[in-house]
This record gives C-alpha cells, sequence and structure tokens, in this order.
C-alpha cells in the first residue's frame, strides 16, 4: 500500500502540461488509437484543469463505443460512427475530477470479441510482445494503459472485455458491479449486462478512478445506488476451483496453482451461466439494439462479427425465457457459494493466443479466452483483475477476484494486498483488514 | 381494527371439528371446486391440529394450480393433471400453523385469464349473482371464501389473477412482493412474475395468514429474503391518479372517485409496461414451461387459452430483449414515482362483466379486466384489494392499493384502515400510524 500512495503523490505532483506533452510525445503503436483531440485543444484543457481536483491533469484514453463529445463514437465500425453532443456521464465525471481526455481507443467491432483481432481499424498487440493478442473487446485502452501513454483508460466489459486485455496486458482492470457506473452514452452490446470497465498501471490509481467515476444517474434506467453500507471483512474466506481447464496450457496452470485459497467451490454453475451468452439466447441481446443495422448495413459488419451476431436469430422470445430461469437456478446456486467464501479468485483466461492462433479459429478461441470471464455479470458479480507473475517462457499470467453485487471496495481491498505481494516476488497471500 | 380483532378471537374459539363440519355442510356452488378430501380424512387432520398455532383448525382452499399431496394438480387441463408427491412449501407452512385444507379450487386454465370463463370445470358466477362473473384466474378460491364455505384461501397471481376475482366478490386479496411466497410447487404461467396469492373476508385475517405463508424457501431459486428493516411510514403520501378509463362504467368511476389521495400521478408508464404482458413479448414467456405440452396435446387445451399462449410463438428472442430493456425504463419510472408517493390507490378493475358479455368477446375483455392489475409484477411492487363499497346498481367496488417491493405490511396496515372506514360506510381515508 506504501508503493501505491507513493505512485499516487507523484502523479499528483506531475504538471497537466507535462502530461499533455509526455502522451504526445510517447510513440503511438499499431491499432491502438482511433481518433485522438489535437495538441492545441489538448493544452486548452489543460489550462482549464483545477490543480484541487483528485485526477487533476492525468490523462485517460477512452473506448470507441462510450461517447466523448468532439470525437465521433464508431464502435469500430465507420458506417455506424456519429457524432455525440456530449460526454457520457462516466467520461464528465472523470471531467470534472479533473483528468483530461486524449482520445478514443480501438476495440473488437461492437464489443463483440475478447480478442483484439476483430476491428476494421487494425489488431494490437500485447505489450508483451510474441505476436500475442492484446485482448479486447478493449484492446486499445488496455494497452493505452499498459504501454504508459495515459494514466488510465475507460474500457466496457460485458462478457471480459475488460478483463481479458487487463490480464494479457499485465495491467489493473475493474470490472464493477452492473450499474455502478452509468452506462448512458455507450453503445450497448447487452445493455442488461454491459458495464464500463477502469484500466491502471496499479490497484491505488484504479481505486482512486473509481471513486471517481461511479454514482447513480437518474436518466440511466440501468443505474443501480450502492446500498449504504459496504460489508467490511476481516478475514475474508477465499474460494479456488479445482479442475479447471488450462487447455494444455501448463504454465497458466501453474500460474494459477501458485494462488492458495480457503476454501475450493465447485465453478460449474458459473461456467453453466456463462454459456448462456454466446451459446445461448443471451446473443440475441445484442441484436435488441444492433439488429436493425445489421439487417440494412451487412456489409459494413465484419464477417466474423456478423457472424457471431447472426446466431442471434435462431433464438425465439420462449427461448430467451427459458434461458432466463436457467440463469435463476444457477444465480441461486452463486449465492449459496457466497454463503461459504467471500472472494472468489480464479485465472482470468485459462491460455493465451497468439494474432495467428486466433486467426486460424476467430470464434473458437474467443470462446476459450471467455471462459472464466462470461458469468460475472449474469450472475451479478463485480470482479478485478489483477498481474500473477509470468509463465516459464514469459507471457503474462492473472488472476481474477470475484465477488457479490456491491463488494467492489472489499475486492479492491484485496486486489491491492494481492497486488502488492506480487510485485514482492513472493507467494500470493490475501491481506487481513483492520 | 376493533372488528378485525373480534373476527379473529371468534375463529379461534371455534374447534377444528366444527370448522371441518361447517366446510362439508356449506352448499357448493357450480364451478368452485375441482377436488376435495374425503370428510373422514378432514377430520382426521382436525384430531390432528395443535390449538396453539396461529391458524389452528382454520379451513382454506388451494387454487388447483399450486400442489397438495392427495389430491391431483389439474391447472384446470385433465389431461395435463400430475399427482404432486409433497404439498407445496407454501401450503406446508400454512399446515404446520394449524390450518386445514380441504381441497383444490378452480381456475382459469393454466392460470391464464381474468375472468373465471376459462375453464372446462365450469364457470363461476360471483357471488354478488346477477350473471356477473367470478373473475379469475383464482376463481374458485375467490368464490369458497366470499361465500363463507372457508376461512381464507390461496390463490395465484401473475396478471391480476388474486386482485380481480377479489374484487369481483367483495373480499381481501393480497398479492404480495414476487419471492416472499414461494412459487415453489406451483404450475409455472410467467416464472418471473409469479406470485402466490392470499384471500380472506377481512384484512386481519389475511395479515395473519401472510406472516404463517412467507418466508425464504433456498430451493426456490424465485424466492426473495425481504430486507431486515421494514420502512414504518407515520404519514404515507397517497397517489391517485386522473384521466382513468372506465370503459363507460359511470359506477365505477364514482366509487373510485369517492376516494381521495394527496398527489396525482401519470399511470402512463404503468399502464405501458402492463401491456408488455399480453401484448408484449411477455406471453412467451408462459411457453416457456406450456409450450411442449401445447405442441404435444393442443386438443388438450380450451380454444381461448390456445389462442392466447400462441401469440407468444411470434415473438424473437431480440424481441424478448427489447421488451426488457423498454420495461427497464419504465421500471425507472415507477422508481421515480415512489420518490413522491408511498401509496398507490387505483381501481382495481375499470369494469365489471357478466358470464354473457365475456362470451361476446373472451380476449378483449380479458384485456379491459387486467388494465390497472398486470402491470404490479413487471415493476416489482405489492399490492392489496380491499373492497370499496358497491355502485349504484349493486355491483362491488374496489381499490387496489400498491407499494414498492417489500412495503407489504405497511400496505397492510393502509388496507385495514381503509377496509373499516369503509365498514364504516363514511369517506376513505388511509391512516396515520403511530
Amino acid at each position: 500500500m506504501v508503493l501505491a500512495e507513493t505512485e499516487l503523490s507523484t502523479i499528483d505532483d506531475v504538471d497537466a502540461h507535462a502530461n499533455v506533452d509526455e502522451v504526445l510525445a510517447a510513440p503511438v503503436p499499431d491499432g491502438v488509437w482511433i481518433s485522438r483531440f489535437e495538441a492545441a485543444d489538448l493544452h486548452e484543457r489543460a489550462d482549464a484543469v483545477d490543480p484541487g481536483l483528485p485526477l487533476a491533469g492525468m490523462t485517460f484514453a477512452v473506448k470507441d463505443n462510450i461517447d466523448v463529445a468532439g470525437l465521433p463514437t464508431t464502435a469500430g465500425c465507420a458506417d455506424f460512427a456519429y457524432r455525440p453532443e456530449r460526454n457520457a456521464p462516466v467520461v464528465q465525471r472523470l471531467v470534472d475530477a479533473g483528468a483530461i481526455v486524449i482520445g478514443k481507443t480501438n476495440l473488437d467491432q461492437f464489443a463483440t470479441g475478447l480478442t483484439g483481432a476483430r476491428s476494421p481499424y487494425g489488431a494490437p498487440e500485447s505489450v508483451f510482445g510474441g505476436g500475442l493478442i492484446s485482448g479486447g473487446s478493449s484492446s486499445g485502452s488496455a494497452v493505452a494503459v499498459a504501454n504508459g501513454s495515459v494514466h488510465f483508460s475507460l474500457g466496457t466489459d460485458t462478457a471480459g472485455s475488460g478483463r481479458v486485455p487487463a490480464a494479457l496486458n499485465g495491467i489493473i482492470g475493474i470490472k464493477p458491479t452492473r450499474g455502478l457506473l452509468s452506462t448512458l452514452g455507450v453503445v450497448p452490446a447487452c445493455r442488461s449486462l454491459d458495464c464500463v470497465s477502469i484500466f491502471a498501471r496499479e490497484p491505488s490509481l484504479a481505486d482512486r478512478v473509481m471513486r471517481a467515476a461511479r454514482g447513480f444517474v437518474p436518466e440511466d434506467p440501468w443505474s443501480r445506488r450502492a446500498p449504504g453500507e459496504a460489508r467490511q471483512i476481516r478475514r475474508p474466506r477465499i474460494g479456488v476451483a479445482e479442475g479447471l481447464d488450462f487447455f494444455g496450457d501448463s504454465g497458466q496452470e501453474k500460474a494459477y496453482a501458485r494462488f492458495a485459497g480457503d476454501v475450493t467451490v465447485d465453478a460449474g454453475p458459473l461456467l453453466e451461466a456463462g454459456d448462456l451468452l454466446y451459446r445461448g439466447p443471451w446473443v440475441a441481446e445484442r441484436l435488441a439494439d444492433l439488429g436493425e443495422f445489421l439487417a440494412t448495413h451487412p456489409e459494413s459488419v465484419l464477417p466474423v462479427t456478423r457472424r457471431v451476431l447472426e446466431t442471434g436469430l435462431g433464438y425465439t422470445a420462449a427461448d430467451a425465457f427459458r434461458g432466463r430461469h436457467r440463469l435463476q437456478e444457477l444465480r441461486a446456486a452463486a449465492d449459496r457459494m457466497w454463503e461459504r467464501i467471500d472472494v472468489l479468485v480464479l485465472p482470468t483466461i485459462g491460455t493465451t493466443f497468439t494474432h495467428t492462433e486466433i486467426a486460424g479459429d476467430p470464434i473458437g478461441r474467443n470462446l476459450i479466452l471467455g471462459r472464466y470471464t462470461q458469468f460475472a455479470n449474469l450472475l451479478d458479480m463485480a470482479a478485478v483483475t489483477v498481474p500473477n507473475g509470468f509463465t516459464a517462457d514469459g507471457r503474462p499470467a492473472s488472476l481474477t477476484l470475484f465477488g457479490p453485487a456491491f463488494s467492489d471496495d472489499m475486492l479492491m481491498t484485496q486486489a491491492r494486498s494481492l497486488y502488492e505481494t506480487a510485485a514482492d516476488g513472493a507467494g500470493m497471500t490475501i491481506a487481513v483488514v483492520g
């Protein structure tokens, strides 16, 4: 925690204009940015920053499915693009907290995909190189943070789009409780599941951004008020799962095995819930908003994205309700799990892929990437992704901490502790609060 | 409240065998009961009653879509019938509280309908006669209470099936918050909306039954825990609506106008939410469970019921999600309404119908009956229906009190006050608690 505090105070001392110059001087890797403000405009924004604000002068990037006034929102599809009149409330809250928005970042088209390979604006590589995918769909936002271009960034996370690229770039990814950060002004993927997510290089800043970004927005029907008192847990009971599939990746398997939990839980109901998303009726939720565009502009959409979205046409309303009923049973199973443990720790992804591997099986390998992320929003969980060192062959490993809805602050405390232990290179443990 | 207490202590003094004999001696109007236990069996149950229990020796009827061990569950369809091995948990809780289940009552087939005219087991008449429908779908349970055969009864209420027959028979109908009474062992209509409801002749007993019947059931994925502290409200702000449609029924319009609220609210978003049920994708939710039976046994289902259910085949999964998204906006509007008022009071039904009138337009007039009831479960409201005197031509009038989820106890306090004022023949007012 000392480390984090030090880093933050360093950031606070830097002036806004220097930060802007740093972004402008930073290398611009292929496929990370879709649009950025001009230098003059950025310096004008830096002028306006009140140094007393909690995020004063910090720079941030915004995934290009979230509205920023003055830049188009493309959602990764040029023919879909529109020019929003105002910032999404979540962006405005960060600007009001003193942060400077630099521009819009690349994503898997319509936030559909976990690879970073499904965009007409290029396919970013992980900061760790070697042809490794950046992960997606918040590909550009993750890389822009990991390579040091900006202090933090916003992504979205419906099925894992905030967690998977955090894992592949060795940074922190917060997937907040649904509705805690407003999704107004965000291009819907699955409206009932969509979340705005946060990327930062270390947990303390991620937490500070989270506190500035969250808040009830009355005009947003999906916005939720957090219950008054957050549960403080002195000795959280940590759950881990056995028998997970690492798809033959012994490096990732070993990285997960380094983490010791208190209780072993059955991940079966979680994984079944996750399957409702792309192998079940929830894929049709994407058509509720995108269906008309897809029908009228089939050639504007990437073939792989179209193929995924069109599977939603095969489901009836009765199928959707049947899926909803099964989900309720799985939610009840998850609720029973929260009676035994406070935090569940899983690998963020079971294995990693290169761009070449994804090209070989773009849909099947995407499903593999989502295996341990896609259930979270269906089961109303909060999640934080934390780096977990490296495999012997140098690929990033990562853990995701899950808790029930509105456990965000408790999870963040545990994530900080895990991050500091990992940074020390020691074995993984979880903090005892208080 | 004095009236209610007196009635209850009278009931307490009566012995269980006398109660059973009274039920056996009571007239059995056409179409009220589907099956009953034998006299010997009932007296055996009376023997077993512990006189110290809260509902000791009271008799009750159960709508025939709720499981009672020893009697078939028909849901109003002989070919669908099955013999349950155990009581539904909600029935068992009442038995455990000392009550004696007499038998199973008629209903609109598959609880689909608000008239009481859609059953192969007959079409009960309202206790007020004149060819007036009993209302449905909990037709038999309402009439069995209203005519004094049993002390109380269970119905179900997805779209108004507990409130509409209460209105047409001049009794109390509680439509609890979803999940407060378990729906395990209930034939699903719309699983995500189904509620078990309670009928009694006066509010005090209805409340006592409610307290015995409710409780979290871990095996029921739809069961909900009530939040710890119920909100006590000293001076509830009462909302009423203007410009409601009474479908030309000036008698019902005048009856509603006798009630004075504090604040006038816009019922528009509520009515729009209600339309999602039968004129929108939620009708397909009924097919999630019934679809297979309907497809394999089309001739076993009443033509009118089949016609209603089959409209669900016309909706896609994307339609279902689009409906869900619109509902979220309407829920937000309802939440804003609860910031201005504590209780909303509406007419339970805008007008009444005879069986002849229903036969003339069975689907259109059913929709009219549901106008002011069908939004409640979609918008997660609790409701209590209370008699409101009579029209000049002698038809029953009634009011329904609505509150947000888990306001059940507060609503019941207001319902008692309203009932007593109505019983005194004076103008309608709402109690000041405390």
